[in-house]
């Protein structure tokens, strides 16, 4: 936790009193007594400072000083993932908003065993508790924006050519000749991008068909086979990396 | 398991009967029966089919036919790891695993806490695990060579100037100007590499100096704090696609 989230409805007040796993966070890891300074932010809002005021066994009293009252820009790439068992779908949301990403679109493939749409994990929206642990991770403030999408075919037809247009449209699959290096030129540190990371055993052909009709790029990893936790940090990773080639 | 693994001393007969992970592996994921044929390898050995021969319940006979004689050549990124705790251990030693070090180097630092070189992890041995679950995830044979170094200075003073000589050596520290691409100019694609990696709260000082003595160029990923086990897939990525370049 290297920021101290807020909820908008809390920082309603400048003075805040938390007994939850904040406060035991700031009390046990950070060690923080009456007088001290913790990093604060508002989610989907600014950040600045918090002032300890009192403590006690399991609450803090934080007084909060919002000096940066923006949130950051929203980052440029968007993630579209078919979707993963649920103890893989928390890790990788963590991981991918602590990388930065604008949208995550989980969507349904021939390979995504349906039962997954139904987990509380989803049903109850729990899954932006995971979300949130990817800010604390990296010291932002913007949830990125989830949507579910059970229907592959209404996405990829009709959804996703209505959002933003990408000009850099990524496509991972393993049984491509080309590299991602083959398939993006920089300088793209400006333009948006959209990357698509298949179930467990891949997209089928006719979702990749799909993709390619829509100006997906495919590209491979190399010989290698990742799981998914391993493969989204790594390919978001890499679309950082060419993002910062001038 | 996209490769079923086994030990030289299992391999010495070319009919083997099993009857653990693998085996239900085999039963109840691939759903294997008598006459298919599975994807087999020998740990730091060659690689081939199996044909399974005969199943029951919980146990499955194979015969091997291992045509790759050969293990696939040693990775050349190596990567120096301040010592996780024992949970974050375990996943990054499959992750690094999984896309591919040739050694990896668990050290200490001053901010590790001294107690995790006495986890069982360690103690017994059982991190193998770890990197098996690496290999069969990334159809590999190779076990990454680990080595556990108690005292910080013996080893970047003796025990790694010892080592190969390394053309690329790379710290990742948080708090530095340059990103990956200012510090690596490709073409690296044959370079020997090897990329340290601080716990968390990152290295002192102390310890940046004598990696800097030992000729490392700091780069940061940027201004997100990652936690290890996001951190090490990213960057063992990044240094991949690096190079990929020409």
């Amino acid at each position: 936790m290297n920021i101290i989230l807020f909820e908008p409805h809390e920082a309603a007040t400048n003075q805040i009193t938390i007994h939850d796993r904040r406060s035991e966070h700031i009390l046990k890891v950070l060690k923080s007594a009456p007088g001290d300074t913790v990093r604060v932010g508002i989610i989907n809002g600014g950040s600045g400072s918090g002032i300890i005021t009192e403590t006690s066994d399991k609450s803090v009293t934080i007084k909060l000083q919002i000096n940066n009252p923006e949130p950051p820009p929203r980052p440029l790439t968007d993630l579209i993932l078919a979707l993963p068992r649920p103890i893989m779908l928390k890790r990788v949301l963590a991981q991918a908003t602590a990388l930065g990403v604008g949208r995550i679109f989980l969507v349904n493939a021939k390979r995504v065993e349906k039962s997954f749409f139904h987990a509380s994990l989803l049903e109850d929206e729990s899954y932006r508790d995971y979300l949130i642990q990817g800010l604390e991770q990296s010291v932002d403030t913007l949830l990125p924006k989830v949507s579910i999408h059970q229907r592959f075919k209404p996405f990829i037809e009709d959804d996703l050519p209505e959002l933003t247009d990408y000009p850099c449209r990524l496509l991972a699959h393993p049984n491509t000749k080309h590299g991602l290096w083959e398939q993006v030129k920089p300088p793209i540190s400006g333009k948006k991008t959209v990357l698509a990371i298949g179930p467990e055993g891949g997209w089928i052909d006719y979702e990749i068909g799909k993709f390619k009709d829509q100006g997906f790029s495919a590209f491979s990893l190399g010989p290698r086979i990742l799981r998914v936790d391993t493969a989204v940090p790594a390919i978001l990773a890499q679309i950082n990396l060419l993002r910062s080639i001038p």
